[in-house]
């Protein structure tokens, strides 16, 4: 008998029919899923798809946001699981030299060893949603671009104002298909929000900056909260006595998890996407916009790198700021290298001559057709805006000169009424201005700040001359041939001179004046006064183009929902951090030709990842655990170990982090926590070839729970379902 | 009716019956061969075994060596394959500012049109083999190591010399299993080679520096050279009068290729492999050597890229040195990381106990045990030499240093008869030696060798003062405190004022006598004066060790047969750049959890990667070929595209390059050309997992020439078969 060995055999024990494989493009609004039942259905979904649109039954009611990253309730305790990167800002700040929990975990015994979160820390648990369409957009199409704008501002805050008159919520407009539709939704706050268990760095952030973005993954990206409330049930600030949130409904955990090509949805909010820009927004952004960045951020990156040093208390306070436009360098390069790679120009360039063919196909479509137009135009316009307006916006890129001109900004707003504020200036906002007022100590050098701003000025006097902002040439001194010199010791006085490096001072300012403020000698402060009235004409302009847009886009994101109809397609909005879901199967891809991803990573991969040193450092029982090949329930025979994290073809985004990822039953499988390097592109082109999500596997977070951090009270908490 | 998608189905058309893959570890030697007939006929071989065992019958006389790479003959008229990198070396050579074939690449359309290769190009055509065994060995166990050192080299002499008294021909005398083997190789020696068909760099180096070593790839890496010879078939320098060379044997080209999971060999001159190294020489290497020589070679490339910035002319002298010193710390890198990763030194001494084991068992395997003893103390004993010799070594690392120490000892030498004189430094060796005198014209500069010395010199004196060597430290003044800057000053004195920076000097001094030299006032043939006796001496102590070595090494190897056999296992011999024989499958692979490699790359890998930048620059209208899907005849279905590379489990290291790749009937079916990065480690250990062997594909060389390249005589001249 001759036997052949062949690459399918050796990649999955498992021989099964072949078929095309089409990822699941969309983020559904959960009201959006009866439409698509039968695809549901037909891709395994084996609850009812109805029972998925109702956001406070089961499972939706299960779902929560913390601002930024998703949630689920995971036991009628109030438990909730999440990313440990969404919950290591609380394990950090509970941590001491003596108790340092990022290097050793922090799992609470008892719930009275519970640890208060960060300050800021929420729960938004949502409790009603309605359609509020009408009243936003009544009437605004007779009215001028600027009016058009700020009444549709203005009843966006009046409509949060008055749902808001329901202390402990906090409520929500938000804008879906480009402002074709608006909902207001409603959400408990949960204030009292505390850290019940996170894992190790070296378990929860395993792989670090190095594996962010990439596969093969082996991070337990996992972490618990607990929310609390008033014993009355009602949203409160923190307090001894208040209790566990008693949720109306929370997610089961199963511990038989998945197998490669099952189906598997998540349920999260999702925060930005941009499926539906125009050609002219694409090219702008990846022909122009882009690749100026990935120059701009190397350089800037060389600047914090040289003047804050390895070890020098200035690194310290800008760690966080280097690692975060590291990432977004690696995104952005992420992001032109797909384009390129699907050809994202091409396809776009595409994509609208076939919509122009449909349109012209029918005279009745002939407003599609007159939206398509306008918008070309105001895309062009507004990308023109950008460019002229790039270098302006770095070279005002201080943080001291910022907080000068948020102070002023407020001192202005705060002559209005509350609620004729602007966003980020009303009272509903002040705590977390005055919070990021006093985080500044903590994030902020002089000589970085000053260092940054130069960099930024220099590009700005490179340019030539017909760029260069009058004002600011004015206010700084710049005229003629200047000086670089000469300007860097100008600077240095303004460091030496101003108040503003001190909280206290910042804080105090908070209640000044304008006139007060104007009379300030703070040079930054000067400077801010100097360039109110410039920045408020550019932002007049920037809201006659969003006022032109408002009109302009919903009718063209009619034009794409009514042509995708006629496909059979449905048209999902672009992400909004609303709920949401995406439903697909778990899947390995093929990232380029000639390599393949596996679905699942195992245990044994940690032990050839790791170093022992870190981003690549298991603790040591943990490693020992897996060399005794002790899998207990948790191992999944086709791979012969436990799975660490899964690929899904889900269509995801940042703000997806910490979804429940739920299988065809509804029950809690996994947590997304990330997307593949060559995914990074999908926020403007999914690409069904490549886009892949990265789950953490519950089978995982189990037996870390159950073999090495002995969580066994959790897992007593919540419902193991085989 | 439900349909699943997994990851399996997605990667692989068709579903085959899965076994467990067991790479095929073992470089053979031809003679070896009907030995293992059973494992290559179950493997798929068709064609007899035995006939592969005769170098000189079908296909095995069709393979030769380019002396250091390996290649093929694939016509009746002289015609030779090998890699585009073995022939690059001629391009360059031919190519002028108006012809550059480095970038355009070179087609000979008629013989007459062939260019002559770089000086010094050979090919070498096996026509006999002999054991000499017994002539080598004979008595040398009673002697002292040295005078056993002594003997077996002059008799290595001895018999190559009596062997090339049959002019044309070049001899060796090869060592197998340590010394336990000797074998005589005669070979035609080719010396009128010419070059007739190269492709572009941007085909038959794309992916250039940055692929090497890895998985995907996508290079053409294909090139051909013909053999010329005497009218009357002899050996001879060029001469327009020479005609083409008419081998016996010739390979047939295969147009079909191979699929996934197919029966595949190669043969060529693999260089160098350690698998039966011990485990303190093993601790030694990737415990110290290793780790220390990834420090050095930073710091080495380093200092060169300062000395000679970008864009200088000295840049242009030391590319080449820059692209070895990279290549050379990316293999260490890869080493250390492969070692880590498989757990080399746990595995070795697992294997070490189990041999002891095993000898343990059976009082007659008494001397096997001594054996072993010894070797691991010799082990020991040599490692501890290297690194008492290491700082030494590299503070005599000067090009110019190198120069006069090597033209003093040719000056000492011949004043001994030829066939006495040391290896290297006979009148066979003069040639080579005189054209590396010249070379060094083009790769040498002054202040870049200098500052490369200081670098050497300033590790030299920071280590502790015991490791010092006093007639260096004479020779050179370094005493007490030593002063860098004035050391600095001194070496530049040394530039200035040699004569050996002038070719014709170097060459002149070819014929100075020892007396001449010592009374020679040039700075570096002073210091090689007086370095002389102390490194005769270190290379007497090295005999030695390498005498004691030749007595216990036969011995150790002998253990490790024997016990192999006794498992059923044929130990093949350590690579050493004779003619080898590996075989296995066309397979894909898992180089690290969770990712996996497909066993072929396509066309279309090519416009992914492509980015019109070299090194992913091809040409315009092989990019406009492929958007077309002009396959011609050489699509593989199964991937529904030209096949470009494809990977194999075969064993291979350097060397290897050129090798013909064949199938079950020896057919070429490719050119092997490069192992993955996580094979580079496997010249110590054969890791089955991980091993993997990088091809072009011969249909992808085809399409090359057929469709953009435009060869088609040659493609006539060839026997291609489907």
């Amino acid at each position: 008998m001759r036997r052949y060995v062949t690459t399918a055999a050796l990649l999955a024990g498992a021989a099964t029919i072949a078929m095309p494989a089409a990822a699941k493009e969309g983020m559904y609004t959960p009201d959006q899923l009866p439409e698509i039942a039968a695809d549901l259905r037909e891709t395994g979904l084996e609850i009812s798809p109805e029972a998925l649109s109702d956001l406070t039954g089961f499972p939706m009611g299960a779902i929560v946001s913390l601002g930024g990253c998703s949630a689920s309730f995971v036991s009628p305790e109030g438990l909730v699981v999440t990313n440990h990167h969404c919950a290591r800002g609380s394990v950090q700040y509970n941590s001491t030299a003596e108790n340092n929990y990022l290097e050793n975990g922090f799992l609470a015994e008892t719930k009275d060893a519970e640890l208060q979160a960060a300050p800021g820390s929420r729960i938004y648990v949502t409790v009603a949603e309605s359609d509020v369409t009408e009243r936003m957009r009544e009437g605004t199409e007779r009215l001028s671009p600027n009016a058009r704008y700020d009444t549709i501002e203005q009843r966006m805050k009046d409509i949060t104002a008055e749902c808001e008159q329901d202390a402990g919520y906090r409520c929500l407009v938000a804008s879906f298909y480009g402002g074709d539709q608006y909902k207001l939704i409603k959400r408990l706050e949960v204030r009292d929000v505390r850290l019940v268990y996170a894992p190790a760095d070296s378990i929860g952030k395993y792989g670090g900056d190095i594996d962010n973005w990439m596969w093969p993954r082996h991070t337990g990206d996992f972490s618990f909260y607990r929310a609390y409330v008033a014993p009355d049930g009602s949203a409160a600030d923190y307090s001894p006595n208040n209790v566990p949130f008693k949720p109306e409904h929370h997610l089961k955990v199963s511990r038989a998890g998945l197998e490669d090509g099952d189906f598997v949805m998540a349920a999260g909010y999702p925060g930005s996407t941009s499926r539906y820009a125009t050609l002219t927004e694409v090219e702008n952004t990846f022909g122009w916009q882009y690749p100026m960045m990935v120059t701009m951020l190397n350089e800037w990156i060389d600047t914090i790198e040289e003047t804050a040093p390895e070890g020098s208390d200035a690194r310290v306070k800008y760690e966080s700021r280097l690692a975060g436009l590291n990432n977004y360098e690696k995104n952005l390069r992420g992001q032109i290298e797909g384009a390129r790679r699907v050809g994202l120009i091409d396809r776009r360039r595409i994509r609208e001559r076939s919509l122009a063919d449909w349109i012209a196909q029918d005279r009745s479509r002939a407003q599609y057709g007159r939206a398509v137009r306008d918008l070309q135009a105001l895309s062009a316009e507004s990308a023109a805006a950008a460019r002229e307006d790039y270098l302006y916006n770095y070279a005002t890129n201080s943080q001291m000169l910022g907080t000068a001109q948020r102070l002023y900004r407020l001192a202005k707003e705060r002559q209005k009424p509350d609620a004729q504020r602007d966003p980020g200036f009303q009272e509903r906002d002040m705590t977390f201005f005055r919070q990021g007022l006093q985080a500044l100590d903590r994030r902020y050098d002089p000589a970085v700040d000053k260092a940054e701003w130069m960099l930024f000025l220099d590009q700005y006097l490179d340019q030539p001359a017909n760029g260069r902002v009058a004002v600011l040439d004015r206010a700084l001194g710049l005229t003629g041939n200047v000086d670089r010199a000469a300007l860097s010791q100008r600077l240095d006085t303004y460091y030496a001179q101003t108040d503003l490096d001190s909280a206290e001072q910042r804080l105090a300012l908070m209640n000044a004046t304008p006139a007060q403020l104007e009379a300030s000698g703070d040079p930054f402060m000067k400077l801010a006064v100097a360039l109110y009235d410039y920045e408020r004409g550019l932002e007049t302009e920037s809201e006659a183009r969003a006022g032109r847009m408002l009109a302009v886009r919903p009718t063209y994101m009619e034009a794409i929902t009514d042509w995708q109809r006629s496909q059979g397609v449905v048209t999902y909005p672009d992400a909004n951090s609303t709920l949401r879901v995406t439903y697909g199967k778990v899947l390995g891809g093929v990232p380029r030709d000639g390599m393949a991803y596996l679905p699942f990573t195992t245990l044994e991969g940690i032990l050839e990842k790791d170093t022992g040193e870190d981003p690549f450092n298991a603790p040591a029982k943990q490693l020992e655990e897996i060399r005794q090949r002790d899998y207990g329930p948790y191992k999944l025979d086709s791979i012969g170990s436990v799975p660490v994290n899964f690929l899904s073809d889900l269509d995801s985004t940042g703000g997806n982090s910490g979804s429940a990822t739920l299988n065809s039953r509804a029950e809690l499988v996994g947590l997304l926590f990330d997307g593949t390097f060559e995914s990074v592109n999908s926020d403007w082109d999914f690409d069904p070839k490549t886009t892949r999500t990265i789950h953490v596997d519950t089978r995982y977070m189990l037996w870390v729970m159950d073999k090495v951090d002995g969580a066994d009270a959790l897992i007593e908490e919540m419902d193991i379902v085989d």
